[in-house]
């Protein structure tokens, strides 16, 4: 795994070439190969060991609270710490300053380990993109430090139970506050939110769409909130619950460890939110992290690809069976499967169908 | 799921020609249909119901049983009474004399309603097609009616621990038992063993591939076996233990209410099996089984696929999205998403693939 991901982002991609440009001066091969060795070394000892059992216990509501197994807060502290959720930020922001193609070599170690784990930053990372993209200064100033030191964690809230993807019917609400300009109380139901609940961050940034009392209808009524669960002043302390209440969790065939949440916003009528931009642009800035995140959940994909092949040549090389074609004496030792020619074949296809898609993504995301 | 079978049992394959065979010359149109009514409605009825629950609730080892759940106990039950083990058997065998093609048109109904319970008779009518082939016609008046009648189960054990599918490694052994011409005393390991063990029928007949002693190394040195759970007398009542124990089951991803077991065969030096046909034709005996197998298989795929099309289909019908790419007015109501071309398409591409394989297998089986 880690020779596939060094090989891409260096051979094929050839991304040390970005320290020509101004932003990467300070980085060279030596830096990003340490950062992808440091990633390597968390996603190792901190996220695959707990992959299936994440896979075995699923998040579970007790109480109203969501119990995940605790490994996946050590993921996170690990992850925390290593400075990876602002790996791609600019230094005063407190980030690495790396190029997002590296940014997402590290990610490549992540989702392989353990791709329900690693859901929990790669939300938290797209929001922060998205408020970095399209949010006020004033309002990066007040959420950004938050989410890129990993202490607040992000999502997006899109479908509703009634609408599923028909974003044109949603029904969720946004009633201005008077005399607080920009400031809406919220009401409705999202449905599907990946990470939409936990305790693994002192807060969680719920991005949601939202139709503004009296906005047209269709698309283009569509407007976008920062939502906290639980609300902060003005210096950034987290304070009560927002209102933002866990309705239930669903469960899920995939990536399990990964809580998908039904949330109900101002349930009490005490839900507010904070517009992003402008109002009626909601679906255009939430495309921002949604296109993120589907070249993202792309790389998932050959991430997994490449887990299930590194598994895969591992046994096959661990197998005994059979012999080879030319082996006339059934009395003679029989030879590890990775011997046969078919064996090959088939390791060949995994690999040639998952390093190419790796390289497509630190390409996309060198551009 | 009846109508694609009937299309492609009546109008793709024309089965009813058959009946111009002498053999088929009692049936006719109405008879086959009858038949394939009655598939459909046991397997609504009995298999379905309990397909998600058998899933949910694998089989469980307790005190050395196998413990499953009622249900599939009372499904075996009405394909018994119904006659569906010896469906495409001789009339004097207490069969039907279906064509071939009609049997497995029924199975389809039983596979796509619940492939892991319709694992049991699979199994069973496959090691008695093994029976009926190349076994002593004494052979066949001993095991054969009880398997017919459904009230003795059969299975296939080829795959040993150490070897997997590399069948010129077994180990297990057969020794002959002096003055008792044809029977022997066998001993191993067998694995991967589906319906190796259970409680839903009076007795358990596994084909054992096995070497008798001082056999060739090799493929040509293997030999097939009838073996019992337990022990029957000249007249076929059972008796006691023949010395087969259930080591352990083996869980699955797949179909996981049909058991997958490693069974241990002679631990007590008490296993007794009888030899069918020649030694060392083992091999060419097993894959009578295993190819009809293999084909059983692809039918089962084609099922599969089906039984998702049918939900597909239904729930298309039901999920209002989305509006027609013409209609302009957001206010208008959501339509079904059957009403989106690409969900057509989607549904057309399923059917497409499905239901030409299942004509292919009935094509297959009518030869």
């Amino acid at each position: 795994m880690a020779r596939e991901v060094a090989f891409t982002i260096f051979d094929v991609v050839g991304v040390e070439d970005l320290s020509t440009l101004p932003r990467f001066e300070s980085h060279n091969r030596e830096t990003y190969e340490a950062v992808l060795e440091t990633a390597r070394k968390i996603a190792d000892d901190y996220f695959a060991p707990h992959n299936r059992k994440g896979d075995l216990n699923e998040p579970r509501l007790v109480n109203g609270v969501v119990e995940l197994i605790p490994e996946v807060s050590e993921a996170m502290d690990a992850y925390r710490e290593a400075g990876f959720f602002a790996a791609h930020h600019d230094e005063e922001d407190g980030g690495l300053a790396l190029p997002w193609a590296v940014a997402q070599g590290a990610s490549a170690f992540f989702q392989s380990a353990n791709i329900a784990t690693a859901g929990y930053p790669f939300l938290t990372v797209g929001a922060a993109n998205l408020i970095k993209a399209h949010a006020s200064p004033e309002q990066q100033a007040h959420w950004l430090p938050s989410m890129l030191e990993g202490r607040f964690f992000g999502t997006m809230c899109l479908s509703e139970p009634h609408a599923g993807s028909g974003l044109a019917d949603i029904r969720t609400t946004a009633i201005p506050i008077p005399d607080q300009p920009g400031r809406y109380k919220l009401r409705g139901q999202k449905m599907w939110i990946s990470a939409g609940d936990h305790e693994l961050s002192d807060n969680i940034v719920h991005l949601v769409l939202a139709r503004i009392e009296g906005a047209p209808a269709g698309t283009k009524g569509i407007s976008i909130f920062i939502v906290p669960k639980r609300r902060t002043d003005a210096a950034g302390q987290v304070g009560p619950s927002n209102d933002v209440r866990l309705v239930s969790l669903n469960h899920k065939m995939g990536y399990r460890g990964t809580t998908n949440t039904i949330l109900a916003f101002g349930e009490d009528d005490s839900c507010e939110g904070e517009l992003i931009g402008e109002a009626g642009q909601g679906l255009a800035y939430m495309f921002h992290m949604m296109n993120e995140a589907r070249i993202g959940v792309g790389l998932s994909s050959a991430c997994l690809g490449l887990a299930g092949y590194a598994e895969s040549l591992r046994y096959a090389g661990e197998r005994p069976q059979g012999r080879h074609a030319d082996e006339r004496d059934p009395t003679s030792k029989p030879v590890m499967i990775i011997e046969h020619a078919d064996v090959r074949r088939m390791l060949m296809v995994q690999k040639a169908l998952c390093e190419p898609a790796l390289s497509l993504c630190f390409y996309a995301a060198r551009l």
